[in-house]
């Protein structure tokens, strides 16, 4: 393993270069072009079998050992943000409007330089790495289950990927066994009232009053509907009903998302809205529409993957410590693999001491703490090997 | 018609008297025993025709003049109310938490006394004069509805009646042609929640939320679905949900009442609140009873006769103003008579002048200037005389 | 008076001519420019002294009759709506989303050839016509306020205006002492909450969700604290919070309209909302901007003026009925007038009783009965001859 | 612990009786008499050092060990319920009303029978346990902060509590480290609005609206305000506006229960129920009385003390299973020894496989399978005498 390490310190220039590189040329979700052809071209010089255009945008890498064994898939995404840069940094996105602001660029140029890594080792490897690179992480219905259609996980054993997050200090690494990411839902309502003229309520079906009652009625749903116990979040992000002043609302427009980590929460809250916006309508003799779309399942990390990962952490150089994180009510597309094979999603902290003021994830000022690359290849890396070499050893002693 | 009112002045001291004794020995609405045989007995006296326990216990007299004519009822009720008396005066009630704090025994003495003044000159009278004396007004379904189905309204042409009204200035004749004073009705809803422990809500289904919101939106009734040009009003008197602190209340029951002019803003009210307690549940997968129990219809007065009496009351002694009331939102089940019989209701100002304070009707503290009965006495009087006069002027020009 | 009812009769063509030249070049609330020239020519050609621009945009034309005596104004406003044509007439408008959605044309029509015939009748007139032609009634301030201080009423006694009215038959007036038409402001409210992330309410101050609660506690004004017997609307017109579905607002935009009959009710609901508003915000330690803008005052009628119409208007030609009209939630800044002179503003029936349906003011598709022309010219030009006679009559008595 | 597991073993049937002579004879909160005494006498006879009335009620009894070392304490709450028993069983409760319905019958039974096993084995103890048996646990503010007051805790390295758990599987031991039980607090509120007649709502500040806007209000707190991953529960149990139909009510009782985990956010409900309260009067211009009453906090298990007895667990008799249970929104007063000394508190499994329906604690059918008791028993005593054995063992190590 100290070669692994060693050689991804000697390269770590590289992962910053290709980062600050990927950085200046962001694309927005399912819009990839460049990106792509970059990573392609990567894997391409080192040898290894390219797939490019998978599930639309995406690019499986695969690089056999030199061994037999399993298989093991490290994924990393590389879409950016409608976000207008904020930064003053050199390498500041070109590009208006589009930002890396989610660390995407971080996760690729790690994947691309321990694939180099990978592969100066690949006599020693005991079966195959297969590199997901992913489109469209941020927008739904996400690159993630096109890329699993269009066969990214043919014969993989065990999928590990990481988030370098930026509100965590380096050093950090923070696993949860179970729900560890939200999934993440949006509703849209519409209240068809009847409008009319501001002074005459009574020929009128407000559409506004409606609306607002139902904003208030629908708090009753994690107030008192889910168990105290399970976490839920449902929030109006728009109320639209634009008019003018002496005008009754003829319709309201209600767009929302709901976050929950249990399908059964997630199902009751579907099912519990739509009757909360039936019941509300028919106290005002309305009508309306209801959709409820499903955005990315919860990320529910194995817990043996896990552990192993948790286990694998404490010896990798940079590490300072290895935790149980918390579980965030965001959102990852990460979760549809953990639905077909084991494997485990983790956090590698990326949050600069220095910093006197941390901007959050898909604020115009990320931005990450570019050694927390080096220490998310060391660990996935670490991760990929021992896997390998366990499951080997396993086989032989079942033999 | 001086006569008339010399008499009256003559007898004001009688007047005061009656009122006093039945002041002293209030009974309750559909409890009366000694009331209407004392109303009873006097009219004997005075050797008219007499009926008692009509629909109940009314008391019904009648006086034929010494010409034919047409017939006029004049009516006076007799009931009074569950309140503990707080004035300190010598004819204080006797009877503890009973008290006439509306003016029933004014009118009652206004009506005897009248009726022993219009006896006197019967031979002068161009027809029939009923005196209705009236049990229970002040508790629903009223003593009105049965004294009609018992016949007090049976040849009947005209009907007067006249509220003092301690709120209005002694000597100020208050009248109105229309609704003049309100339907009032009553409902009572009862949620059918879920109960259950406080610590564990979705386990519930939490009548006092449901209870709450439905509260809330029954208030968009009178804000958005009623004419804004028609008045009504809707009132939550009670909202019962009396638990330990730590339960989740299993039933909530709200009662209330609903105000109207208008039968189809009444129907609407009736209508709408059930809508409303419909989807409020429906919104909670919460089941409810609902009953509307309508109570007396609105007082609307005929236009004619509204004018005549106006017309007339303008010639009245003590009348110093005849003026055209604001509608009242309180009830009175005078509104029946006035579905079945042509006539008007009027009011009798009764507040003295010399008060630092007036206290509303059905206050314990409630009083009324005694002079405003010979007022009364004498508008209804000279209503009743010239009503039968110009009537038989009216047939002999027809001939 | 036959005189003056015949001569208009000959010209009723020349006031259908005029009112539909007019519809066909409809012009915008302070952006008349070719409506008041031609106004001012009309009035010049008659020889009578022509003020333009008055208040901004108004024209203002005096006839002195040939004897002394009062001076009578009557007044008709001529701008026209933002509102594009549905109708399928030869006379329709030829300005793109510009149309005579409310009788402008037809009211200035009236004018213009009852000035024409009064004109013939001078020598008999006793006293003064002031013909006031206003700009922008349709929208606030509205030009009533300009031209007044810009010396339209100076001299002038009385005042009459009508409305020709499409919801009332042909040959109907409606008059109503007091309050005829409300007052009619607008508010405005900005929320500022804190703005965030879908998935963590906790950071934020939901907007939407403080916008919601507002507009549910400001039902309560109109159904819990003005007098029900009080005519009051309180509309929220426009609630926008336009944001992505997985955001929480930051601001939320409420604007609305109250309309008012009564000063103390008007004051009452500015005041209230704002007490509404800045407890709903305290709740949810939210901060807002309010603003209530103060529209036409309530058009409130003179007692006598009002039953001098109601009068004259029995014996003019087409009237088959005169009656107290409802009063209408909608302004109309005719009020100003009626708090310098005594006056009334009355409406004139012109709904076609052949029309399958009937469009209401404002509507695409909104046309007027042109007969209704006659009528109004008829009846103001009766009013203010009779008036001028009357007043000289008094004059000469009291000398 | 062989030894233990036989002697519990043999003494089951003792400990049977007991508990069924408790059941049979309940006793309220803080009314507590003969049950005390019968503990006492017990222990005595033990030859136990004991106490009486610690704290008011409790009961603690020591028995020092044959070798010196730490200290243990063992608790058990001896308190019952006012609630009529249902169960149709042999040892039904005999005092109406009262009954054991949370199996604190069954505790004390277990600590006793414990305590003379532990006695037999003295010898070999390394060190003293310290029987805690409390009072009123069920009833605010509960008995364990007046006994540790009075001293209970002198000296104790550790306590270890169980409850009998009647909806958790018989053989089944929960365990879990940090907040396991909820803090519970109580509130009162007390809407002061001004009373009046149903009719007339302007003139009152109508108290059943403006309580039920706080309820719809109160719903954001755990929808909006707390972070959705930590959890809080806030339930309005009683709303009191108790009058006449036709009245608006002057005064409207709210009253509930808050739960939550950790102390920043019960800091922050408390805070923030304050603030809805205030800004939904102020809004109405109405005042009330809040006041908030902390009752016990959160139950938080040690962490090293939780392992310890969930490793211990596992080889016990009886125990099928050991497994990290939920936390429960419910409170325990045993939260206040845990803020004092090391310790955990853990639920043992007492729901009888061959029930058809489980009755949930405070049930008037409530029951335990008794056979728990003897695992809890062994648990207990497995868990002191490992205590300290290891205490021991790591003290001379320490040397």
């Amino acid at each position: 393993m100290e070669k692994l390490y060693d050689r991804l310190k000697e390269l770590y220039p590289e992962m910053v270069k290709i980062r600050r590189h990927l950085h200046e040329n962001p694309e927005l979700s399912f819009e990839e072009v460049e990106t792509p052809k970059y990573i392609a071209a990567y894997h391409e010089e080192l040898g290894h079998d390219v797939r490019r255009n998978v599930g639309g945008r995406g690019v499986v890498a695969v690089l056999r050992g030199g061994k037999p064994g399993k298989t093991v898939a490290l994924r990393a995404d590389f879409d950016a943000l409608p976000i207008q840069e904020e930064n003053d940094v050199e390498y500041r996105s070109k590009v208006d409007g589009v930002m890396h602001a989610c660390g995407h660029d971080g996760h690729t140029a790690t994947l691309l330089v321990l694939a180099k890594v990978l592969n100066r080792l690949k006599d020693e490897l005991e079966g195959t790495i297969v590199f997901i690179h992913q489109h469209a992480e941020e927008l739904a219905p996400g690159g993630a289950i096109s890329m699993i259609e269009d066969g990214c996980l043919d014969g993989v054993d065990v999928i590990f990927g990481t988030h370098l997050w930026a509100v965590t200090p380096f050093g950090c690494i923070e696993h949860r066994t179970g729900p560890f990411m939200a999934a993440a839902d949006k509703f849209d309502i519409v209240i068809q009232g009847k409008g009319g003229h501001g002074a005459q309520p009574h020929l009128t079906k407000d559409a506004v009053v409606i609306g607002s009652q139902l904003v208030m009625n629908l708090q009753q749903l994690v107030s008192r509907r889910v168990n105290p116990l399970d976490a839920a979040v449902l929030s109006v992000g728009a109320f639209e009903a634009v008019n003018a002043f002496n005008v009754i609302a003829d319709t309201a427009k209600i767009t929302g998302t709901v976050r929950t980590f249990k399908e059964d929460v997630r199902a009751l809250m579907e099912r519990e809205i739509e009757r909360v916006v039936k019941g509300t309508c028919l106290s005002a003799d309305a009508g309306y529409s209801f959709s409820y779309k499903r955005g990315y399942p919860a990320v529910v990390n194995h817990k043996e993957e896990t552990e192993f990962v948790a286990r694998v952490a404490q010896d990798v150089p940079g590490v300072v410590k290895v935790v149980e994180g918390e579980p965030q009510m965001g959102g990852e597309d990460f979760a549809y693999y953990l639905e077909h094979v084991k494997g485990t999603f983790f956090y590698t902290g990326a949050q600069d001491e220095n910093w006197s003021e941390t901007y959050p994830h898909h604020h115009p000022k990320f931005n990450i703490d570019e050694r927390a690359m080096l220490v998310a290849a060391n660990t996935l890396g670490a991760a990929a090997i021992t896997y390998l070499k366990e499951a080997s050893k396993n086989a032989e002693a079942a033999v």
